[in-house]
């Protein structure tokens, strides 16, 4: 079999390169930039296993490049590029690029909090924080001209990408008195690595809460919603490999029918491309490998019940990374995503 | 290989039948049973599936009994027996059995509620009301003394059970504003049955809530521990076969440290022969197969954690049914479930 | 988010229809038209869904379409027809679509099988008799130029589809003196139906063979590899949802190097878009989701071990059908494919 | 909860040491020693994991010792010995255990060969050859009066149990032209370790072949059924935790209808307690967590297909080693494994 060519429509409208593609996230984008019809895929790096083709480590995602190590020594080339390094790895990489002249799509948390104090506490030392200000929080449905406007974009975690868009309409009415927001993954979201923890046998059969007494995407989501307190959020890891449902319990600051609030999230969300609101709880099962969020809200009593679903590899990772850079680059926001 | 016999040790303390061994929580039933060292199972029933061998529908379990038509005209050479019928069809057989002297433990829901109307609003009609009276709610850990003296012991929910003993020491000492219950089961929980949606592929790589504007396991829960109000109970289905996790999000009455806390629980369920406190959250996988409850829980500002663990079809259906039935009939609660 | 509109590139060159649209097979054709650059998907059908949107059965895949009841008595407006019927069913169905002079991929058994005594000792009574003659088997790596020229092709069976590419340049050089196929597929090859077979709970966890006196797949093999005998072909099922993979065990007729066994693979696929040689044992998960079959051949002592992955939906099933269109209406193999 | 007490039926036949406890086998081996009416677990060792508790690692099989470092230089109190260390490091443990008069069942592979050069070809340097012609092979259904005098049995591994039952009336009666052996098995029989390769993600829906080019137990299965050539065994790595699936395609030397062969079998395992022949190809499910080996032989013209299903833990390791070590002390055979 002959190795694919990159199936272009036209003049490509940017160069990109994936950073850091051997991860689960990064692999995906660089499938998604490669499969997409206006992106030219130029490079896919990698730090430890750099000199393997990534069909070899991802047959299914069939792009014939051969990961190499990031040298922007000599870069060019390329107009934009989607970061998938670890916490803290990404920024120094980042500002190279951006010293470069480079758009960036940063998957890690280095760019999500405006607050630096904030990210240290919960990230360590930050590598380039003179860039924070520019950094623009990749949730199109939320930020949409700020990331067309965008050189630097950071895309959000999966947990707050499900968080923030099955709440928001809520928050942003300042309907929300508390909520417990019961999250459940995906064993991809936690990423390649971890050790025994990871082993298919301690999973399989299996689902446990982690890092209840606080996780770091939370004050992600705190911010985005405006919340001091009254946000209480628990994820637990499920035995499947991509998908993510947060099941929201609000308690309202004041009485709502179920009209009142189909009616906030329709007009949210009615022109969404990538926000489906369904009538039922969704399964993860049914955004598997699409860029969608299927959202269902529901009146209880004295509760709204809030449930959402993505894929954390697209909705939440590598397909959003591609929403957010449709958008900086002008082109179609759904191009290459459905 | 020739058919085992049963492993008695001495005596039998009584002779056995279980109705309904053809379900998931009957089969299991029959096999604690036979397993048993001073319980001699003297018989299965089935509907559909008399005339059929036990282990041939469960192999696994080995127990070596045709599954028979029930019929009671002839009954006699049992004292006890463990009814596994479906809601509504099980009160009519607990009654004939009741009728002949026989102790019974009802997996079934049809003697938990002692409020007929409350019964009727979930489950329709009731098939002998006049035994709702009589009739203790098995959990030992609540009610150990009045199971020992009861003749018809109602067998708590799956979902109850994890739910009540995770928030019970909270409830009794009057602590809980409200709480979410944000509960995940295997989907051996469901039952035999279910067509389509319980096929392979529709819950593979998923994760769903279900009965989110209510599940019938509510009023289970609402009157055991004291409530009427401030309980909000989802459940979602998961793709494993046996395990139920609950994770309870606790709004307390007023602040508590976790020493307070801590020495609450520990209190409540330290001489527990089924309960064990953890001191991280618990994975269904810990207790697989076995008639443990694992119970973690953790003050988080203002918010309290409790955790529950277990196996849905062991401690949450026929494990508590053996554990009940060794209360009824004087013997060790925990003979034949180590 | 309003429904998504066909993303057609220019003018289609086909209008499609898909029959049958309510399994497994059939929703991913459906979708894979829908996604096609070239193809216009007019509508979709089903008996027991009818009335149902095609994204409420199968969320993930996006297409807006409601499921109707076949009625082909107006039946204009399209040139293209995938139909996914049950074996037997399907005959009279195409036999209508070819009599209005629509071109069909077959996705059923119906006109796999030239020799009509031998369909009926497996399948029962023919529908369509007078059609198998213009029947062609669609597996293009092995008839593409009479696919080309067909009007009815009959698409293969995931098991044929990858035990003939796994052994077409051994059987066609005359190399098998006798072969063992043993083939493991995931679930969803097995259709939607199925009863307590498909239970979740009894297929979690389990692997077991089936049909292991004879599989109605077997004539299919033996036909195009040219074999009356020395051959036993043996499905399992496994804890899966799509994926399939056969090993195939092959005493040879004549000694043979790994370079003779190289060589005649590779020129037999080194042109197929949808054929990958590789060096080591392929996995299902490395073509899930692709039109892909992966092929490992190695000499062992007096053997040849042959393995071969697919997706049974697609490279067995769907994919294919679309490869087969592609290839009747004179458009690249490949696309809507990568 | 208190910690639980060993439940002894009267003084103990023997005081066990399980060396090696924190791996999958040695762990269950634990287990059952501790739940066993007539054996003492008086320790449990470990190398990495010394100093935590055995039901931390593994809460369901609640064994409540902790893990220490085996140290011999005080070993007195034991009669009897469980070694699950990897192959080449058990020896030199097992020849000091014997050194001290301790009876030892071997769970690697360091005594099933007798052959020294053979051992050496597949595993490198060997410990203790001097110990091999002491050392029994613990397959009981073939070796049972052997292992009853012997105080050295190597456990066999888990695929040459299943395969040599599957295969040994046959072998026996000298009836194997040659045999293909598929070998499909669950992630838990691959041990704790293996990095990368384990990861949930990289087994989930998967399913596949793995050193197929030659598999250490090759020699084991080989030797047991007296073949030099004609064997091909070719194991699979499902996505299940534990259970094992070898299916068997036997070439005859001679015709054979399903009577003779049903006579073969019935013969060989008619008094085995532990050996369950059935008329249906077994799944593994059927087999989890028991020490059974379900066997079924169908005659299919020319070739007899074998499929045997275990437990790997169980009757592929520890359940296997209690039932030699049963027959070591002159206890019941299925004593403890019921």
């Amino acid at each position: 079999m002959a190795d694919a060519t990159q199936p272009l429509d036209g003049d490509p409208a940017a160069r990109v390169l994936v950073a850091g593609a051997s991860g689960f996230a990064g692999a995906l984008a660089a499938q998604l930039v490669w499969r997409h019809p206006r992106l030219e895929l130029v490079g896919v790096t990698a730090r430890a296993e750099a000199g393997t083709r990534l069909d070899r480590l991802y047959p299914r995602y069939r792009v014939p490049l051969t990961l190499e190590e990031l040298d922007l020594s000599d870069a060019e080339g390329f107009e934009a590029a989607i970061v998938a390094y670890p916490h803290g790895a990404s920024a120094p990489v980042v500002a190279e690029l951006r010293g470069l002249g480079v758009s960036v799509v940063d998957l890690s948390a280095d760019f999500r909090l405006r607050d630096l104090p904030l990210y240290e506490k919960w990230y360590g030392g930050h590598g380039a924080p003179e860039l924070l200000a520019d950094a623009v929080y990749g949730l199109p449905e939320r930020h949409r001209d700020a990331v067309r406007q965008a050189e630097l974009v950071a895309n959000p975690g999966c947990y707050p990408t499900a968080t923030i868009l099955a709440l928001a309409p809520l928050a942003d009415a300042g309907l929300i008195e508390d909520v417990v927001v019961d999250a459940k993954s995906g064993v991809s979201g936690a990423g390649r690595g971890g050790g025994d923890e990871m082993h298919f046998v301690a999973l399989d059969e299996n689902a446990k809460p982690y890092k209840a007494a606080g996780h770091r995407n939370e004050p992600e989501i705190a911010h985005e919603l405006g919340r001091r307190e009254g946000l209480t959020f628990v994820p637990h890891l499920l035995p499947l490999d991509q998908g993510e449902l947060v099941s929201c319990y609000v308690r309202p600051s004041r009485a709502l029918e179920q009209a009142d609030v189909d009616g906030l999230y329709g007009e949210a969300y009615e022109d969404e491309p990538f926000v489906e609101l369904v009538d039922e709880p969704p399964g993860v099962r049914d955004v598997r490998d699409t860029n969608l969020c299927r959202i269902n809200v529901l009146v209880r009593e004295d509760r709204l019940l809030c449930f959402a679903a993505i894929d954390n590899l697209w909705k939440g990772a590598a397909g959003q990374a591609v929403q957010n850079l449709n958008l900086m680059l002008g082109l179609a926001e759904t191009e290459g995503l459905l």
